[in-house]
């Protein structure tokens, strides 16, 4: 047994969080029926299948903007509307993105441009590879050694269930491009920032430091990657071609929003939320068009089961994957109001294993009810002082109360940002799961469900 | 229990097969080491990093026979030749191949041409899907439903351990292009013939029908064929946009062939054989870098360890994945000789899991006795009047005697024929279970293993 895994049984033992009050027969109900939900998996599949891709600030991304509004109307929510907002967007040709080693080995590579990558001249360039096994190396290296030559830059990424990985193993995306463009770099590719060994490179967003000039920047796949490591240590001249075509242009991004009204019109609203935008190599099916399943088919359980005390607010968001534009635009517009919790589903479909939450010291019976309440769905309870989501990150830090719903990302970053992220990987029983952690949340924190309100007869 | 595994139980009991004579100690001892041998992982990893992808009849497949001699020569092989042969070449430019569906619901999809698909018009070609659950129903159709159209074919192959799905689901590649050119459809995609849900296209040769005029032919990822189904099931009119570039050209190939020289060099040889070349996508790693290192490295093993009786011939074959083209020419050139035995490792790197053989009924002994010394390794006693393998088939069809050492395919088909096909796909553990087996059987059939003879001094 771990350390930890010993702190915390004992802890358990010393204060039974889980045996206080039982849960609520409602809850429960409304939860082990959400075990058996239709509508999760109905959205995610009409979403991938009658709009596919849908990249930030594109017209796929309109096109599912009115999927969108047509889906959550058809499925009863009220007043479903759309927040436009205008931003740049970077889109690339995908059929034009090509790489390959010219020398001492001549082969095709696995590639991708990563967000606001520069372009190559059509036909590509071609230069000598410097290789480093970390960003550290890199950032280490003299100009000289780098100017002029394409960068590769490796890592070591491990799996992880909480994803922690990626934040800290994802630098040789974030920062590589810019270092090595301020080193005087022809181009950089690094090696994809996933877990998975398929040809599938993993593109994702980075953003020029200030004095970096755009530089062609792509990712390989790991066995391509891996590939070219094994030809550099063989330690003649490696020299590689590099072709990515794409553009910078200005568009428009909006976030889809719904409410299931409540009994008091002037609680504040239960926001939960997802983001309706993906990435262009895939169909945005883990990623994420399940969050967006998960949060309106729990909001709709609860409106099938009668009217929730507290208003329940969904937020489909736009333009996440390229730097939060949604999440950021809804803050600007209404972060300054009420909210009686924030939650966001956007780590894929893999099963819940932990709440954690940051309702705040007054609200903490209510924490713990939530955290009985998901027990029976194999949900460990976690921290009562934090809460975590994409989207809904920055008003978390503004102080906003944050439930966070943890689900299993072993398997997350295998798919992440590639042309794998398609329907065929979700698993229709932890989709269910997920249903039903959301479903439960959702009857616990709005307050308990009560009749519909008499509607005024017209005799 | 099945039937057949009731039955080979109860034939077990009858005739105690495993417990006549016990194994030689130096085959036994040979077997044991080779689980740790070094040399068929050297052979793959070099193969498939510094040739790569090496399509038949091409300036790789060339440079792949450069390394290959190079390579056998370094070994301590006698007699490293090459046996040259012309042959016509279909290939392909990988980074012009496109489809998408343009309408109702516009997204790419992945693709790639079978083999000797007819090129598109540059910028590709559009038009109506029409689509078939089997090959069957195509058949079955009318003309005038799929004539001007894109007919789509699907199948239900499933995962088989001795891939025998293949030959029965393998019909909608061998036979549907040719028939929906007859029905004058205007092109026709499949879903690829595989077992993963990967965007990764299987491709795979297919051979024009008399009196089928060259239409452009692909597969979808299995992924991207399940979407198409999807979307077609919608019921509105679905229009598909397809590239392909690809030329036919005449070139050449060759066979590699290397001798360990034999105590009796009038002694017919054991040949063992794989394929050099490979399909473009990947780097040919498990078909099949591995079989050409299995065979090689086991020669090694007996080489170093002393002259067998019999002398043993290496075949890497040329062009096996375009229609056997290396196997056919040694058939001409070689086929009447007399051959001791005839073995082919072209199945991945999977472990191997039994052991046919069609040695004859006057060397049923024999047979009997390589059952035994191979169960060891986990290795099943199977048929003693039949053997397979893809080059040497028609040798054997010709009455040849062989030996099959069956390796376990169940996951073969996730990666064959795909860009997937890459180094890290093979398990080193199995492939020196493979070795092992091979060295089993070399140590068996060549007739023991005695001394160097004595070199004439030069006093």
């Amino acid at each position: 047994m771990t350390r930890s895994a010993f702190a915390a049984l004992f802890m358990a033992a010393a204060t039974p969080l889980l045996a206080q009050t039982p849960v609520d027969p409602k809850v429960a109900a409304l939860r082990d029926a959400a075990l058996d939900d239709d509508t999760a998996w109905d959205i995610v599949e009409g979403l991938t299948t009658e709009v596919g891709p849908r990249l930030a600030g594109t017209a796929a991304e309109a096109r599912a903007r009115d999927w969108s509004v047509r889906k959550l109307t058809a499925l009863g929510f009220a007043n479903v509307r759309v927040d436009t907002f205008p931003m740049p967007v970077w889109s690339r040709d995908i059929d034009s993105e090509s790489a390959a080693v010219v020398a001492p080995f001549p082969q095709p590579l696995a590639v991708t441009a990563l967000g606001n990558s520069a372009a190559t001249p059509l036909g590509g360039i071609q230069g000598e590879v410097v290789g480093f096994d970390t960003i550290d190396d890199l950032i280490a290296a003299p100009d000289a050694s780098v100017r002029g030559k394409i960068v590769f830059v490796s890592h070591a990424m491990p799996r992880t269930q909480d994803g922690s990985s990626y934040g800290a193993f994802g630098r040789p995306r974030r920062e590589g491009p810019s270092v090595a463009s301020r080193k005087g770099a022809l181009a950089i590719v690094i090696r994809s920032i996933g877990t998975d060994y398929h040809r599938n490179p993993h593109t994702g967003v980075q953003t020029w430091a200030d004095g970096a000039t755009p530089i062609p920047a792509a990712a390989l796949s790991l066995p391509d990657a891996e590939q070219l490591q094994r030809i550099l240590k063989r330690g003649q001249p490696v020299t590689l071609r590099l072709n990515l075509q794409n553009r910078m242009t200005q568009g428009q991004s909006g976030n889809v929003i719904a409410d299931v009204p409540g009994r008091d019109p002037n609680a504040p609203p239960v926001l939960v939320a997802c983001h309706l935008d993906s990435w262009d190599l895939g169909t945005g099916a883990v990623d994420d068009g399940a969050g967006c399943a998960i949060v309106a088919a729990a909001a709709k359980r609860i409106m099938n089961a009668g009217r929730p005390l507290r208003p329940i607010r969904i937020v489909w968001f736009g333009a996440e994957e390229v730097g939060l534009f949604g999440g950021l635009d809804y803050r600007a517009k209404y972060g300054k109001q009420l909210h009686y919790a924030l939650a966001e589903s956007d780590f894929g479909a893999g099963r819940i294993y932990r709440v954690n939450s940051n309702l705040g010291p007054a609200r903490k019976a209510e924490a713990q009810a939530l955290q009985r309440a998901l027990a029976p769905l194999g949900i460990v309870p976690g921290e009562l002082d934090s809460a975590g989501g994409s989207d809904i990150g920055p008003m978390l830090a503004d102080g906003l109360p944050g439930v966070e719903l943890q689900q299993d990302g072993t398997h997350y970053f295998d798919l992440h940002h590639t042309q794998d992220d398609t329907l065929d990987k979700i698993d229709k029983k932890d989709l269910q799961q997920n249903v039903a952690a959301w479903t439960t949340m959702l009857a616990v924190l709005s307050g308990g469900i009560g009749p519909e309100p008499k509607r005024r007869s017209r005799r």
